[in-house]
């Protein structure tokens, strides 16, 4: 086995979900990521927690979709109880195929989606961690060969953390002291109302409240934003690829979208409820290992200098105690480059310029 | 998919497990049973139960047995309280590599089996179900091309099982009436006392206590045995061949043994503790969807025209109301071959001789 499977498992174990002897850990396992949850279960079984594994197989979710009907019974009693009495929870992504359920109607997967609302609480209560396995299909989603999505992917994800977590914290301290957030290239020119809002240092583990392995992004939610954007990153979403979006906000709603491409998709995300046309998330992405768009969200969000902002949903963790975010049943990432030609600034300092942070070298502070 | 995968299933699903709609439903995947666990899915959906999936991979058990002490955890809470909360059990089987495991210490073997008591009690008190997916693995193992074993498993699966329930129905009325059995073939000559116990007829279905898919046997649980027996079906056993195996017993208990190959284990087995010099079991093959070995005590012991006996831990279903049976922490079943020049006989009435019975055509009453 490729060493690295090894790394990955010892990363996601230790580092991301600070596995504990005797934690109850549940193990979900995609239909390609066998190897990966072999060297998870050596690591888990070398930390002396217990393990149970479960098979999580689109092809399989299809077929028991497509043949319910809609009337799903709420959080089954075995799924539930397996899920409440789990410390960690483990997603080990990987699929053959990232098509294999768009033939399962929207309403039908919604119908079953509601029926779990307790399910999915308990799971966010775990100490949660998703990540994938690299596999033929997402390299071929990436449009890479094999080999080099392995590269590509163990490069993002086997990292030191730790240093790169003390590297987030400066933003982070910038982002809640800070007041408003301004980021301005071509075609965009966007002001975010940033005050008592704080950021989440998103380094790859549950001790940092950050569930993805890999991260590498500090995000925060904006109580308002004004003005426009263009999103340059294309990406695929709901199975669309989409090019080019530009939004514009006034009072921190969309008041005007287009894009060059997949603009019916956007028009059907925004249009879900009210909460879809305001923003739920300002991110910043700071892992430099992820040097390329691969079409998977988990990744490219992440990549550094980039900058993603999310229609939807806000995490309530960016909050004031007590306060509620922006509520919606979508949370939908766009992406924009910050790489040339562009600044991201915190009341008035540039904090970020031509993709170059002012605590790296090259920063260079002239406007 | 090969529609016979779908057949599978259903008859898995309506016959045997007799899933009723909501029934909460957990189905164990080995590495290579995808396919059955999708046309499972399909199943389960169409029927409207609610399913878990869990991934059963000897890979990933080795590497965490191997990796973890012998300190094991009792019945971890988030395995018991999901398996608690089922009715259903599916045990689609179905690996890569029979021999997967075997570099995983007999000690760490048996520690983390006593580590799981009420696991597998919890089990046993579902509506469970064991059955296999024809793989490369499995055909390997008995020496057959992957097409010809399909085609054997499918026959040995997909029958009129209400037709073969009806058939060995006539076998556990005449063994339920009987006093005495009588094995006479080469080398054989064994009388059990089988009074007041009540044979299972085991049609592949929880109705009728028969959690086996394929099944096709009546077997009941002897009070006592007198005299030799040879079984001149090799099989493997603890991954060693056997073959030729002979046992007399004396007074219930084996008082001499012998074997052409595999003597060593036999030894072992017998000498695990007190039960397992004595007998478990006597139980009738009467699936002729069987006609070869195929080295899987799943469909070996099924055959038809053969007779196995199981040396250590009787079923409790056999004995009077009350009564224990024997006890061991064993229970290898052996088989004979009862196609030719052979005799089963119940009180001095020839039950089936040279592998047809007496409600058969063919069948000859004379000595």
């Amino acid at each position: 086995m490729d060493p690295r499977v090894h790394e990955h498992a010892e990363i996601l174990v230790d580092w991301s979900a600070r596995v504990e002897p005797g934690d109850n850990v549940l193990v979900s396992v995609a239909e390609d990521a066998h190897d990966l949850a072999v060297a998870v279960a050596e690591a888990l079984g070398e930390r002396g927690a217990n393990l149970v594994a479960t098979y999580d197989s689109s092809e399989l979710s299809r077929a028991y979709l497509r043949a319910h009907d809609d009337a799903f019974e709420k959080n089954p009693a075995h799924e539930l109880a397996l899920i409440e009495n789990a410390d960690v929870y483990l997603r080990l992504g990987g699929g053959r195929n990232t098509a294999a359920s768009v033939d399962v109607p929207g309403e039908r997967r919604g119908a079953y989606r509601r029926s779990r609302t307790a399910i999915r609480e308990a799971r966010m209560n775990t100490d949660w961690v998703s990540t994938i396995h690299p596999t033929r299909s997402l390299a071929q989603q990436a449009g890479m060969s094999y080999e080099a999505y392995r590269d590509f992917v163990y490069k993002a994800i086997l990292r030191d953390w730790e240093s790169l977590a003390n590297e987030m914290a400066q933003l982070k301290t910038i982002l809640d002291k800070g007041s408003e957030a301004h980021i301005k290239k071509t075609e965009t020119d966007l002001w975010f109302d940033i005050s008592d809002r704080t950021a989440v240092n998103s380094a790859a583990s549950v001790d940092y409240d950050s569930h993805n392995l890999p991260s590498g992004e500090v995000f925060t939610a904006p109580a308002d934003v004004e003005g426009t954007v263009l999103f340059d990153v294309p990406m695929t979403v709901d199975g669309t690829r989409i090019r080019d979006v530009r939004l514009t906000f006034e009072s921190g709603e969309v008041v005007d979208y287009a894009a060059e491409q997949g603009e019916q998709v956007i028009r059907e995300i925004l249009e879900t409820d009210a909460g879809a046309k305001r923003l739920g998330e300002l991110g910043v992405g700071m892992n430099r290992g992820i040097d390329r768009i691969t079409d998977n969200i988990l990744f490219d969000e992440k990549m550094g200098e980039t900058v993603h902002l999310a229609v939807g949903r806000a995490y309530d963790a960016c909050l004031p105690a007590g306060e509620t975010g922006n509520q919606s049943a979508v949370h939908t990432d766009l992406i924009t480059d910050m790489s040339s030609e562009s600044t991201l600034s915190v009341d008035g300092e540039a904090i970020q310029r031509n993709g170059t942070f002012r605590w790296e070298d090259g920063f260079d502070d002239e406007l």
